[in-house]
């Protein structure tokens, strides 16, 4: 019997097929180990090539003075510009904003073959150490509104480029799709005096059941509507409202959480394309009490089709239970917090 | 310099990149002439098949008896379940409905090879008023809050199966995307007094510059803030809330602008993958003033990624008014009203 099941913050419904459900191992993609280079000569991300992108705005030095760990600098195709002042047109049912924004790429690695996945606990800290400082910059911009931070890894997520990166793209609007999450969770708040995601971390940690890993300061989970089979997502288990009010001793925590949940995926499903993304308040809420940053990773198992575009509501064909089952028992290398 | 542009009825932001943007003509995609059978003995859609489907629920006649043209069939694999009582639980955060619901499956004609783009204007009308039977019988069940039907072409667009069908699927409760807008076309009617979609018409007809094709009782155009390239929407030009309203002659006009629609992304793009989707008001919002319904038209030429999914907006990399000129120039077979 299928059901019909609402994401608590979105008030979406989400219809979970059991009648055509899958089993999680079903969903695995078997993607061929690629023999890629370590160093590719014509990839603009590797080391050397560094003049064949725009200067960097950030980078973090590797140890000893060797060379770049990670770079950030302008994206060479930009669907942005910089330097500009934020200027709206209203023309009866046109309403424009010349394009100023800011689109940065985080070289992850100057390893063109690495994979996010198998870096270590401490280079992904050193990643997310590098987001929190390109947030909270461009945070103080006043012509910017919100930040979305997100990775792309493979075709059907959406990139062709092969060396590993991140992004980040800054508007100076915040999005009708963040308003409104945003107003559902303020008509919580006002309701019920309480946090609407701190209520469902609480929930779910007592009910366990869709638990994929459990640290002192995150909690990895699949949401009980979950839209997509293993869309995981990652709460800061005390109230943030913002990504840049992580401190450092969470960075390091976050830092060992996600690359554990991509740890799982890459292994139990085999290294399925996925995107990620950090879903946060806009820069000008700091500190509201009624909404609470996240890390969601989606891996891109199946394709949206008519239904969904028509509608909104998504086909979710793996019980999310299933998938947080699945992913608790998937070996990692290094084990990491309570789920491991 | 690239241009924000927000959707007048969505209130959602798109980026139209045009530092990056491609002419029209690179987003042909050059898909290989298949060489597909017009007869599959396998197919559960082919003429002679009909016990591998479950038994159908409406049928259309070919010529002189000579056997079916249309067959709506109870989806084999339905997401949902009918001949239930929608059932409600809500425990704390947790919400759901028993999965009923309806999920029809419309083989659109017996001709495993056909392609809706090359089908003539009056197959195309035949289904068009099989969509409205199925739609007007479940809009009469109780149980039923909305209905959206689609069609999902080629493998980018979500289906596996190449026998030509649409969908149909009718749900116990209205998604929250379609109450959002629903809210937003409310509001402006309260606001301005007129619906907004009969004002956007009125503003495109005037501009042109948008317009694919225009009949007496039908516009197809590109939006102003697209989300998509090539994306196109087809507005009956009188108010009108809900499909089921449609009066048989435009039924028969509907029918010439769909296929030429379909027929000009064939021969442009050449066969693109896409999916199209009728948005209507619910079902028991008959009559409303302030929603006005249409289909939407989405071929399916670039992939969603981490940003898209983080923030809700798109990227758009062709100008719509590019995409709109180069639909208008291309050439089909039967010469459709004044844009043709």
């Amino acid at each position: 019997m299928p059901e019909l099941r609402q994401n608590f913050f979105t008030k979406e419904w989400v219809i979970i097929a059991t009648d055509r459900a899958k089993r999680p191992e079903d969903m695995v993609v078997h993607h061929p180990a690629k023999n890629v280079a370590h160093y590719v000569p014509t990839c603009p991300f590797c080391p050397g090539n560094e003049s064949l992108t725009p200067p960097e705005v950030l980078r973090a030095d590797g140890a000893g003075g060797n060379g770049w760990k990670i770079r950030v600098i302008p994206n060479k195709f930009s669907a942005l510009a910089r330097d500009q002042q934020p200027d709206r047109t209203i023309h009866r049912s046109r309403r424009t904003i010349n394009g100023f924004g800011v689109h940065d790429v985080i070289v992850e690695t100057p390893d063109h073959a690495q994979v996010m996945a198998l870096m270590t606990d401490n280079e992904v800290v050193d990643l997310l150490r590098v987001y929190k400082a390109r947030y909270s910059a461009l945070s103080l911009d006043p012509r910017i509104a919100h930040i979305t931070i997100f990775k792309n890894h493979g075709r059907d997520a959406g990139t062709s480029l092969e060396h590993p990166h991140s992004q980040l793209v800054a508007t100076p609007v915040i999005s009708a799709q963040v308003r409104q999450r945003f107003h559902e969770a303020l008509r919580h708040y006002d309701d019920f005096g309480i946090c609407m995601f701190c209520q469902v971390i609480e929930e779910e940690i007592a009910e366990k059941d869709r638990i994929v890993l459990l640290t002192d300061n995150f909690v990895a989970m699949e949401l009980f509507a979950s839209p997509a089979p293993f869309s995981t997502h990652i709460y800061p288990r005390r109230h943030m409202a913002n990504f840049g009010d992580i401190t450092e001793p969470e960075l390091a925590d976050l830092g060992r959480v996600l690359r554990a949940v991509l740890g799982k995926l890459y292994h139990g499903l085999e290294n399925p394309d996925f995107n990620f993304t950090i879903r946060t308040a806009p820069a000008e809420c700091v500190g509201v009490k009624y909404f609470h940053w996240y890390l969601s990773v989606i891996p891109r198992l199946t394709r949206v089709a008519g239904f969904e575009l028509g509608s909104g509501m998504f086909i979710n064909t793996v019980l999310p239970e299933a998938a947080a089952e699945f992913l608790r028992k998937v070996k990692i290398e290094q084990a990491t917090g309570q789920g491991a």
